[in-house]
């Protein structure tokens, strides 16, 4: 059980998502929280390690599994601003995080567009948590790169 | 236009297979081809790095990347000794291979069960290629670790 809320969690992932954003990253950030304690991070670098593995939550995986020394995240949550993509989502099937909480749906690449099933059964999806902040963050980005 | 042959190519990702078998790990290898040389190798690491990540696909993509300097690998082809899970079949999705070679099907966790149309349409897929050889390795694997 989380004591503290999941507003709480994600302006913690939105603020990952900031740190992509100074570096003119797609801004997504991602937290990972166990027993009621961050035990990972990770936000979108796939310009700057020119890696298109470097997604927020691959980082965060990666990050959480090196904290525990173990590769499966069963009694964890994934805070993502941003609803996971397919490569984001069979990841963590492959984790078996219990909870994933996205804010904003990805309508163009979102992992319910090409596999709805992608997810284990029982990991508990939820999402639109600070759904506007999260969205209003790409949105600006992709209006200001169409703009230049 | 590769002067070898897809078998050539794919012997050597046999060999990545065998390096992963020889540290007990589910033995799964990968070559990336690009002008007909190998760019980037991976073999599978999960156990090892714990890390439900590190399969051979995406060590391949980070390091052909890495070679290329560049995120997109175009112009490549990727040969796997078995059929890509869902993470994988997206990686290369995001990295716009040109052609994706398996050997083995993976009836249990392949992308063709839990998301059909992972890889971009115009991502040219072939398999079949050493199919007995790769999937022998797989099987030998499993009941190995079945007779424990």
């Amino acid at each position: 059980m989380n004591l503290l809320n999941d507003a709480y969690w994600m302006r913690l992932a939105l603020k990952e998502a900031n740190t992509a954003l100074q570096d003119d990253e797609v801004p997504i950030g991602a937290v990972i929280v166990c027993n009621n304690k961050i035990i990972a991070k990770g936000y979108n670098q796939t310009e700057r390690l020119k890696d298109v593995t470097a997604h927020a939550e691959m980082i965060a995986i990666t990050a959480a599994a090196n904290y525990l020394g173990a590769k499966f995240l069963e009694d964890c949550t994934l805070y993502v601003t941003v609803e996971p993509c397919p490569m984001c989502a069979a990841a963590l099937r492959w984790a078996r995080i219990s909870k994933v909480i996205y804010g904003a749906h990805d309508p163009k690449a979102g992992y319910t567009l090409f596999g709805p099933k992608l997810f284990h059964p029982k990991t508990e999806i939820q999402h639109g948590v600070l759904e506007h902040e999260c969205g209003t963050l790409m949105t600006d980005f992709f209006r200001g790169k169409r703009g230049k």
